[in-house]
């Protein structure tokens, strides 16, 4: 990604965020993380995130997507035989998240996800976030989601996070920043 | 408690989480815990919890916390060979905490602590914590906080919640609601 592009995104995501009135400190909002999962189009695949606490038994961050920004259909796969893989529960703040699970497929789903990326997303039953409401994803279950047209902030609360194990759908992506 | 005096804390709990701008589901908010931890004094000690989500592998709760309302002081010891006790991140997202954790007491401390609990009070190292400020507190390590004038609304992000196995230090106490 190119600086401007990656100041442009912080930017928009601290409106967010304050939009949703979450305080941070000086030392994260220089540490914002805006990764467009290596795809180069991080208008319509990406993700900002605010990490706040990760260690060995929890994680909690803050995810801000731009509007109808996509997080691409990914798992968390078992680590070893005393870690079953990440879970994870998403409680949105502000704004709307189309969340999609396995499950029965939902009819005239909410998403509206570009030619090029829908061939990479194989769940598509939908859950709804408005702002208090909340999910859990289980280890291993493949989801993706999209914010709605004002973007979203989404809170995450899971066991540790460790990006690099993630297995993403679409096998151009690499989790970088 | 009196069912009168439950529902005072509660309503002053919503008060305080909509001036932190943290949306509730209406089941959320019929299920806010009140506790005085069975000491009676709910005005000087106790705590207003909204837990988000308790399992397994981690843990999410806001805790509301009255003007001066005090958290007495305790511990979350070793529950087994697997789980070496509860870890903790507070994060102060609205008002002010006095939080006091093991290490160097600190002169003029800002808790104002009444003589009935004072007695129950051990570590004196100071932090305070303003909005977007955070501290994890280790395992088995002992700790209390105090809200400050306004109260205060507080993120937890925890290892999992086993509340029945905390450890406080004033032996009248039964975590109880």
């Amino acid at each position: 990604m190119k600086p401007k592009d990656i100041e442009n995104a912080k930017a928009r995501t601290l409106e967010l965020l304050r939009k949703a009135r979450i305080l941070l400190t000086p030392l994260e909002k220089d540490n914002i993380e805006v990764t467009d999962l290596g795809l180069g189009d991080l208008r319509h695949v990406g993700l900002q995130v605010v990490v706040y606490e990760n260690n060995d038994r929890y994680c909690a961050k803050e995810m801000v997507l731009l509007p109808r920004q996509i997080c691409p259909e990914h798992k968390h796969p078992r680590i070893n035989h005393r870690n079953i893989g990440k879970q994870e529960t998403f409680r949105c703040r502000w704004g709307k998240v189309y969340l999609y699970v396995a499950g029965d497929r939902t009819p005239r789903p909410q998403a509206r996800v570009p030619k090029t990326h829908k061939r990479y997303l194989n769940v598509w039953h939908e859950i709804i976030l408005h702002p208090g409401d909340q999910y859990t994803i289980p280890p291993s279950g493949l989801h993706w989601f999209q914010a709605g047209d004002k973007g979203a902030v989404v809170s995450e609360f899971s066991s540790t996070s460790t990006d690099e194990r993630d297995v993403f759908t679409d096998p151009r992506i690499r989790r970088v920043k």
